[in-house]
């Protein structure tokens, strides 16, 4: 039998979110425990006293998600979660781990330096994405609109086209053939609400 | 009369669209002509040697398309000529200009200090969407499902919704009530066919 694995994780939480695409990808067994990023419960730092999700518990004997076993690793950090459910998952379950983002060596024609200057604007990027998702304000750095809305628009609008026609790279996972371990992840309707009421439309 | 601005853009390039949106929100008459960012013609260096759209002449007479006069100013760089846009209109047409990304002088209560990490997160951010547009590659860096998609999806995700359905910050650009100089300016279907064509669906 494996170790127990107990998933704290919010459905409107990107970060949460990753910690679930890798559980998902991998195939570990594990129990899932809804936390509200804006309304944790007050016990929530008996598991993680930051007080963040993602994080986990692993091993020691099965607990009631408030109370986790003094046996029970803890940990947490998405991207340190996902290497670790990554690691794990080969040595239990026979699967092949889920390739890295560092680029392979070269084994065919493709030079290793056209992949690694991508890669690195991708990992940017991705953070900064954390800033651009909805605002409470009406553009983009308050309620005027400015030259830095002029000089955003146009990517977005690209982006937008992209992610919603699943033209291209991004839209294996969320267009209309999305891959598995999104959609048993993604609780569109569930953010959608959220953020209804957390980002009023404007006017 | 005001001097002549003859803009050459293309319309599915976001760099273009930035100084197109620019002259919407100024109001400044100019004369378009459209440039194949991909299939330029090959009296373009005329107009720019570097080759890049968007570009302008600026002043002298008028002239066709292929033979900018030598008297007009060329101009090119996306911001530059935002910037340049928006100092020309207010000495001609006496609108306001629009206001800079700089956060302006603490007037209200809202601390100056609240304004500036969000806007230099926004302005990293923008320049690293140009990576994150569709790729040629299926997954976020090469043909193989990697953590970096796992990193990413979760993020992309969260932006369509909140791009899709007007909800916060840039959904006024795109959504449901878009702003007239974006509406002017964004040829969706004819984005998307040149997408489509550019980076086909997987499978």
């Amino acid at each position: 039998m494996t170790a127990q694995i107990t998933l704290y994780a919010g459905k409107t939480c990107p970060y949460a979110h990753r910690a679930e695409i890798a559980l998902a990808e991998t195939g570990l067994p594990f129990k899932r425990v809804e936390i509200d990023p804006r309304n944790k419960p007050e016990w929530y730092p008996n598991v993680n006293p930051r007080g963040q999700v993602p994080a986990i518990t692993y091993g020691g004997p099965d607990h009631p998600p408030e109370k986790p076993s003094p046996e029970a690793e803890k940990l947490a950090e998405s991207l340190v979660l996902v290497d670790f459910f990554n690691d794990l998952a080969p040595t239990i379950l026979s699967s092949p781990p889920i390739p890295s983002a560092a680029p392979k060596p070269a084994t065919s024609s493709r030079p290793l330096a056209a992949a690694t200057p991508r890669r690195d604007k991708l990992l940017d990027g991705i953070e900064s994405l954390q800033a651009l998702l909805p605002a409470t304000s009406k553009y983009a750095i308050g309620d005027e609109y400015t030259i830095a809305d002029i000089a955003a628009t146009p990517f977005f609008a690209r982006l937008e086209v992209a992610l919603r026609d699943d033209l291209g790279a991004f839209a294996q996972g969320e267009g209309l053939k999305p891959r598995d371990s999104f959609k048993k992840t993604w609780h569109e309707e569930f953010v959608k609400a959220s953020y209804a009421v957390r980002f009023p439309r404007n006017q």
